[in-house]
């Protein structure tokens, strides 16, 4: 336990520093040094450029080296070549408190004694380094964004209650970029790369412990140490959701994956099962956790596996009902009494089962009939707007929502197309309603919201 | 082979017609009537509203009935309650070539006898009947839009060469959404309905010797005739690539797609093994029929299932072969005498293995160099441009363009985000290179294009 405080304790020195150092800093963006330098001008601690050539850098004064720093600062990040880097960490002994070492040029490039002698000299000087090869943090509650990617190039998502941990930079890019088109805030995100020091076990540890993070999502190639990995993502995820994208599954992925990071890959069957033994969701690939961290930032988990599915089209209440099937959800029957009122209310020719369906003679306040009815016999709720009908209207947004606070169950929306359609969604998702462009994704967004 | 050609040309009245006439013609869109009518306001034939109680409607000549008018039509459209189509039908014997019923109150609610009665009547009137329960037809190249939905709330795709026949008129209208947002364009689009005579097959015969469709797309909740359906299917396939989503795949899937269109959706198994005996192209959801799609409408197919990963994010190019190994689709490692070629002329840092993992220090004409070296050894290529770095820039579309002709092989990429990720995917998509929002949607496109 003492070992989990110190964990996070120095964790913090990286996430919400005082002060921080770049070693590399440079004057343009044409060098990833310039990059980092710029997102750093947003951050509201102090920030000291590295670089024995300037005085001045992006008009902060600049300094030949750390040894030069008027303090002992919270973080150094190093964008210098590989070779470098042994020598730098040297020099960075009782004057920093974390590291990120952002250069490449280690294991995943075949260089293993490089990276040994850096994790050996990581070890003398006692400071938590994460990298090297790696991305950095985005921390949007305290304003800092270590990355080397120029903001026009990815613009970052706002803040918000979801944490991202990923090994690969650019599937952290991907993430931050599919958050942000997904309406969903971001409280911590994480590009831990080779992971000679802080590994993902570490950033679990200390995201279970983040107030500001609700939901955990991680995308992992290779597992340093297994059986940390499995203690710490149990108890992260016995306190939040936690989704889990493991890479690497087949052969060609593997090999892939150890060119990537210099780690293995190892049986991915083994990584599944263990992963199910304890209940952490794994989703299958990029598109489904996307998916999957809307549904979870927006709405509260619930318990059960049965699904009602409202729709005003036929054949998209099938493909629902079909991908319920495949992601074992169950698209319980009507309960009769229910069915025979629905049938009072109803015009003849809806379809009293379920789905329910209301057909292109569809009103708005259908819905919400047929959600306060069944609200008691399932557990979670699919909505199937077409909006190729007026009897959709901008009204249907508010309706939800006042179903939903009352109804207190996931609900999610399929509703498809552009125009009219990406208006209906923007309302929907101010009011945490999560819309999907198909019906199998709304029924895999749901899936992220039902424990069972 | 008689009735074929029989077929064909009566189908012609429906798809090309030179007059129209629509019975439940209405003066407004609140009606179903007045959409289709301002729908057919575009057509550049001939239009006949019937409505006993206008004498205009729409700016047009409204008649009591199709008795009144001053010519036999090519094509009757009925939107009038269920129960007067019997009568109705009776009296177009002789006055038109082909008739759509878009009523719906048939078998899908469950009228059966109702249905039976039509299907009798349309035997002794002796014309070809599309429906009842029916969306209807798109034919942009004939400016005809039967579809009783706004055009407003679903902005139709422009013309190509995709035709979709869809049962469903609800997944219709999302295929054609789906269409419009993927950059594709559609010849044909067909909502056919509970089927009680033109059915899938006559489709698919029609659309086989269609000239302006290259590319065919159908959704299918249940099967009318199996036989006539494999046969049909197979010739089809033999001529165009042709890709079937099948739904009512599980029991509550296809508990849903009866009472939907009252017909019955069968064992999924044997649908399909059937499939896949005649090697017809089968995707698993929604949003993998419009990757097919997108594919197919742009590119040819080519034989073989060798597939080269190039990319400058290591994880993307992770996810990619990932899922080539679910599709069946064999990530090969480079040849060694490519691989040193490689080796010369890229910094020592780049990944040289498959993928090929061009790092974020990437520039536009390492993607070229590699195509150049390895398009002897490979059947299609996934490109994937983070475009997060400045080292993409917008003279990579022309450079892949110009790649691709020299090439002649299939290549599809991954670029994600918004902003300028947009607006290389606009320029990559008008030079018909396909480009998919995730790692793994990218792969799914590609192997529509790769027979093996």
């Amino acid at each position: 336990m003492a070992k989990q405080v110190d964990n996070n304790m120095s964790l913090d020195y990286l996430f919400s520093p005082k002060s921080i150092a770049l070693i590399g800093a440079a004057h343009s963006e044409e060098k990833l040094g310039g990059v980092i330098l710029k997102n750093l001008l947003k951050f509201r601690g102090r920030v000291y450029p590295i670089n024995p050539r300037y005085s001045e850098l992006m008009g902060l004064n600049a300094y030949p080296s750390v040894a030069d720093l008027p303090e002992l600062v919270d973080l150094t990040i190093i964008m210098r070549p590989a070779a470098e880097v042994p020598e730098i960490l040297r020099g960075l002994e009782s004057r920093t408190k974390s590291v990120i070492i952002a250069s490449s040029g280690f294991a995943e490039i075949g260089q293993t004694e490089l990276q040994e002698e850096v994790r050996k000299t990581v070890k003398d000087i006692g400071v938590r380094i994460l990298g090297p090869n790696c991305m950095g943090l985005y921390n949007p509650h305290h304003k800092l964004d270590t990355f080397f990617l120029p903001y026009e190039r990815l613009k970052r998502p706002k803040k918000g209650n979801v944490a991202v941990v990923s090994q690969s930079g650019a599937i952290l890019s991907c993430l931050l970029s599919g958050a942000r088109q997904a309406n969903v805030g971001i409280s911590k995100a994480v590009g831990y790369g080779n992971a000679i020091d802080i590994d993902e076990s570490d950033l679990f540890e200390y995201l279970a412990n983040d107030e500001t993070t609700d939901v955990v999502i991680s995308y992992i190639e290779s597992l340093g140490d297994g059986r940390k990995f499995i203690e710490s993502a149990k108890r992260l995820s016995e306190r939040k959701p936690f989704v889990v994208l493991k890479s690497g599954k087949g052969f060609s992925g593997q090999a892939a994956a150890f060119s990537h990071t210099g780690r293995l890959a190892g049986r991915y069957e083994v990584f599944h099962s263990i992963l199910k033994q304890f209940r952490i969701k794994e989703t299958e690939d990029f598109d489904e956790l996307i998916d999957a961290i809307k549904a979870l930032s927006y709405q509260q988990i619930s318990n059960g596996n049965r699904v009602c599915i409202i729709t005003n089209g036929g054949g998209s209440g099938v493909l629902a009902a079909d991908e319920c099937m495949r992601q074992g959800l169950d698209v319980v029957k009507l309960p009769d009494d229910k069915a025979d009122k629905l049938r009072k209310v109803f015009p003849y020719f809806y379809g009293i089962n379920n789905p329910v369906d209301l057909t292109a003679q569809v009103r708005d306040e259908d819905y919400i009939t047929a959600l306060n009815e069944l609200r008691d016999n399932y557990d979670g709720f699919i909505i199937i707007a077409l909006p190729n009908v007026y009897g959709i209207t901008e009204r249907l947004p508010d309706m939800i929502k006042a179903a939903k606070s009352d109804i207190n169950k996931p609900i999610v929306c399929h509703i498809p197309g552009n125009g009219f359609a990406k208006r209906l969604t923007s309302l929907l998702e101010k009011m945490k309603i999560p819309v999907y462009p198909s019906p199998e994704r709304a029924v895999r967004g749901l899936k992220a919201l039902l424990s069972f």
